[in-house]
């Protein structure tokens, strides 16, 4: 990898933690891309590369001058073909936690690289199992760990996660925020 | 689950750790259950839960005198029918390290919920599917975070799993020490 700076384009703590943890150094800097906005008729898995592409879209003028490398990211929770975004509120978040108990469902991340020369994108999904969840354990959980600013209205690393899904296949990392392992190769390539 | 009191047999800090997650209230309490012996000829998959009912026997006495829950634990890493241990010095630890390079292997783990009347056990098994090391990336690994207290010198929570691991199936917390999905569930139902 040269190096280029990166910049890390979230103001997501896990993200920032998860990629500290790689031992790349980094920079945060966030700026507004606006709503996040998609074609109604686009395929669920195609929707996040999508944003995070969008997202890129503010960083233009700051490539412009500086030989930076900016990474900007999307997940969204995938569940028979409905994507389910932040819960507006506790009511919101029940109707999702019931709506992944007991089966199955994708948590699909799209990540853009951009320089000021080039860009690469690229798409992780991991398959979710949560157990059949009880109206008590998802009230405990909401009540106590308030995931309000979470896709699906859960984190795998926090209570629910560890009391609920039986098992996982693909990344972990990407499911708590941000492919890791894919995005090091992918910056080494870059 | 009955107000039985429970003991975590383990020194593990990431096991302590992770039962603590639980929101379960539970003491730990390690005695010595001398060298871990099993028969030679024994399937590498039958291993973990004989060691985690040998672990459990140094507790009969108290079992006898007190109402506990007794939780005993044995994880190991097995790749193409071989058991991989803790490494005994650096050497042991790149060795480990290039077998799992570039393939699959099995982290298996067996517990043993023993109490004055019954014992139960169980096995969880997860597949970890490690991309090609190489050996920069072993030695940045081994010299940095000297994981000679991990079964196949790795902690999938640390630098090399981030950078390493390219997906797995099955529980994630089982790889890191303890099956705590379906250990919630059988403390449940005990």
């Amino acid at each position: 990898m040269e190096q280029q700076k990166i910049i890390l384009a979230s103001q997501s703590p896990r993200r920032k933690e998860l990629l500290s943890q790689l031992q790349i150094p980094f920079d945060v800097l966030v700026k507004d891309s606006g709503d996040e906005i998609f074609p109604d008729d686009m395929p669920a898995e195609e929707v996040p590369v999508y944003l995070a592409i969008q997202k890129a879209q503010p960083y233009k003028t700051d490539l412009d001058k500086e030989n930076f490398i900016v990474i900007t990211a999307d997940t969204i929770v995938c569940c028979d073909h409905h994507i389910l975004g932040k819960p507006a509120d506790k009511e919101e978040a029940v109707k999702m936690l019931q709506m992944l108990s007991g089966r199955e469902h994708e948590v699909i991340t799209g990540v853009a690289l951009t320089s000021r020369s080039k860009q690469q994108t690229f798409t992780v999904s991991t398959k979710v199992f949560f157990k059949d969840l009880t109206l008590d354990e998802i009230h405990f959980y909401i009540d106590n760990y308030k995931p309000f600013d979470k896709a699906g209205a859960y984190g795998i690393q926090e209570w629910i996660g560890m009391i609920g899904i039986e098992r996982i296949e693909g990344s972990y990392f990407n499911v708590v925020g941000l492919p890791v392992q894919r995005l090091y190769t992918e910056l080494n390539k870059f």
